[in-house]
């Protein structure tokens, strides 16, 4: 695959949407969000297309069966899975994909393509994970025992993620995040895949790929 | 290990000389260059324990006996090598340290300690890796024809290395070499090994060792 596929988890609360805007900002002429597909109803003000992609659930379990989802699962009565199609069209043309899912999809994905770089995002303290969703005035005191549960069994896999970020500060976590994207598409595979965008001297790249003797 | 080991490689007329001194120069409260030994006499402008440790072939010789080198080549009838308790001295104490050396090298040490990160800086075109070497009046032609052989030989097995960096812009070059260092960092395996540095709470840091059932 000639694009990075890029899956992001982290408990809730933790500051893992700020910093996936921020990067989708950044790259977006090189980096495609993957938008799941789910059988739950849209919340108020959630948009087909770029929220979740919304079906129903003849339209989920006909692509199980067709298995057109590189990972699905469900969760609280409703199906939640990514498409396939949607990410091997995307990688091939050498775009890179980033994916924010839990650790239960992270893994399935992992397990499919082993190319895939994942990333689990960490809160400083338990204390300040809890304070950062206590302060989500929205959310019924249930509603945070219940992420603050989900949470801890979360982190209790993280150390099966390849790369963990601390998110104490933003702005160094931000530029951990786009250091680790940065450093994946050096790795010598990838470079390789992509070798004549970025050099065009025939002789140099034959002797890059070994044919030179 | 709790630091990084960073092997960089490249043919010479690269610029891998002023990446690796503008990298020392920004991390230099965590990273730490490893000086190789020689029995090469030291050219003019040359210092001792700051280019090489100038040593005699007999002293050489011995430290190759009791096994005190990381690796060891002889070029041109030299001894080089880089000393061992150098390096896991400090890679014990959390700095990470940047060894810049050949190919030849870089395997060997690969082979001792596969958390090693080899990172081979190419040129953009064969031709400017030419036009960079003609621009050193101080060497011959003699003395080019021979370098550029080398670049040859070393550019052919620049694939086996963990990264590749073309170096057809500076700060470009120096931006991926940095954030190779910092994902690095970033990687599972070290982060857990460096957590009580970074998280003061033990109840979270027993969640992540997945201590927490």
């Amino acid at each position: 695959m000639k694009g990075v596929l890029l899956v992001i988890s982290g408990p809730s609360g933790v500051g893992k949407t700020t910093l996936v805007k921020k990067f989708l900002e950044e790259f977006k002429d090189e980096v495609v969000f993957s938008i799941s597909c789910t059988t739950r109803k849209p919340r108020p003000g959630e948009v087909h297309g770029k929220d979740y992609f919304f079906v129903s659930k003849e339209e989920f379990e006909k692509m199980i069966k067709k298995d057109e989802l590189l990972e699905w699962a469900i969760v609280h009565g409703n199906y939640y899975g990514t498409p396939k199609s949607f990410i091997y069209e995307n990688l091939l043309k050498g775009k890179s994909i980033l994916l924010d899912i839990d650790p239960h999809g992270a893994f399935q994905i992992k397990e499919k393509m082993k190319d895939a770089v994942l990333i689990f995002i960490l809160p400083p303290s338990w204390e300040e994970l809890r304070k950062r969703l206590l302060k989500r005035k929205s959310e019924s005191e249930e509603e945070i025992k219940k992420r603050l549960a989900q949470a801890r069994e979360e982190i209790m896999v993280s150390k099966e993620y390849d790369y963990l970020i601390v998110n104490d500060e933003v702005n160094k976590a931000y530029n951990q995040l786009k250091s680790i994207y940065i450093a994946e598409k050096r790795k010598t595979n990838r470079v390789l895949a992509n070798i004549e965008k970025e050099i065009k001297d025939s002789y140099l790249i034959s002797l890059i790929k070994g044919e030179g003797k």
